[in-house]
């Protein structure tokens, strides 16, 4: 367990959530927060967060979409026991089980509406943190990406949404892990600024679902060539997200007077339902 | 054969090649076009275009490289008389062969520097056209993207590129084939207008490579919102590779001065060489 002086207070969406984190090692960016924004939830609807880490993406859920029942997985028991604090701080009902996502907790097997994930990765180059809470959170060999999407998929009920969010690097071994069940994909490169690779990516699938995939037209997360000094530079659209906690929906075509895409969820066909 | 009554004479590139193309059945487009304009070969390079059709594609790179190597493999006999017919016409050299790229013809089983390849693929929703020949160069089921990879892997030089344009709907099978000799990758998406989802992608992949995968900012075709009436609205970029024959290079970093990435070549270790 970590200790009060190991753990710095920090705010979410402009302060409506405060989570503690651990001051060294795994700490939660903006990354929670886009893929919390990225699931299509409804209320009532049942979420589980596979490798919660403190909590940040399902509770960052919670305060955007009324009445989701929440679930978390995590192998770290003091990373878990960080989401159950900070879930009970913020008067948020999840039920956090410290466990190995290959042998899923029997509390845990059961379908789910949603899975969210935000599996570890290293940036390309980069290397294993000396920390150990990080170096469990970033190790990407552990766990490799097909067995974090194989889980997942068992545990989505047909027509249920899988909401992932990596690194751009990782988009072939992503792609390559998804198994048959989970159709009508689509990919959302986020870059950090217009006309620059991707950095991350969130997909979304669905377990039946029928529909082509779909590389979808980044998100953009700063404004301009570069950084300048020390204000904040998100696009308005990021700060929808990461401040207001606004729903990242439109880039998946979810909400009309978009240029983008057709919508994706109605109109969707799952089979074996 | 085609008879000159089933023929059409096509400009491409603002007339610096004139290609006969069948009336009925598969007609090149932009794709060979863009497919050719991102293959990074140099002058004296060899290069192997799979598939090659009329020849569309390896005759619009040979018009911005000098002295380009060209070798052809199509496996229906009458196109492949075509992209004889139209290298001559423009005054270069390609050797093509009738064959199938699972049996690759002895003539051709030596290293290339590049490969290109445009696969035959279905729009997501469509259905096999009556026209047999059309119905040959669409037939996605025919020859699986895997096999076009592996075909084309087999042919590469250690160091070499692996050029290929395929639907955006077929990037999480393209992925899914790519072999661990190919690395490197980066997949440009290419969209129809600004915000829309990608329609296509071209994939760049080096035999041995070992840099990290890189999604890229889309390549935007059209400008503004919709087509409006009969006249052309290519953006600028879209202009300089489709009329005026100029390399697709910048987006994936090869010219300096470039918002972008960093230069995916020059810095890329290769290994097994």
């Amino acid at each position: 367990m970590f200790t009060p002086d190991e753990l710095t207070d920090d705010k979410f969406l402009c302060g409506r959530l405060r989570l503690w984190q651990p001051a060294k090692g795994y700490r939660a960016a903006t990354d929670p927060v886009l893929l919390a924004a990225a699931c299509p939830a409804g209320p009532g609807e049942s979420v589980l967060d596979l490798g919660c880490g403190a909590g940040a993406a399902a509770l960052c859920l919670a305060a955007r979409v009324p009445g989701v029942l929440l679930a978390g997985l995590e192998v770290q028991e003091a990373y878990a026991d960080l989401a159950r604090r900070n879930a009970a701080r913020n008067g948020i009902a999840m039920e956090v089980f410290t466990g190995d996502l290959r042998h899923m907790p029997k509390a845990l097997r059961h379908d789910f509406d949603h899975v969210i994930a935000n599996p570890p990765y290293y940036p390309p180059g980069g290397s294993p943190s000396p920390l150990p809470g990080r170096a469990t959170a970033m190790q990407v060999d552990q766990v490799p990406l097909s067995e974090w999407v194989a889980a997942a998929t068992r545990r989505l009920r047909p027509g249920g949404w899988l909401t992932l969010i990596a690194g751009a690097d990782g988009l072939p071994d992503l792609l390559a892990a998804l198994p048959p069940k989970l159709g009508s994909g689509s990919v959302l490169p986020l870059t950090p600024r217009e006309g620059r690779p991707a950095g991350r990516i969130i997909l979304r699938a669905r377990k039946g679902g029928r529909a082509p995939f779909r590389l979808l037209a980044p998100f953009v997360i700063h404004r301009g060539d570069r950084h300048e000094g020390d204000r904040e530079d998100y696009t308005d659209d990021a700060n929808a997200v990461l401040r207001e906690g606004c729903a990242l929906s439109a880039p998946f075509g979810e909400l009309s007077g978009i240029a983008a895409p057709r919508r994706s969820v109605s109109g969707d066909t799952t089979r074996g339902l």
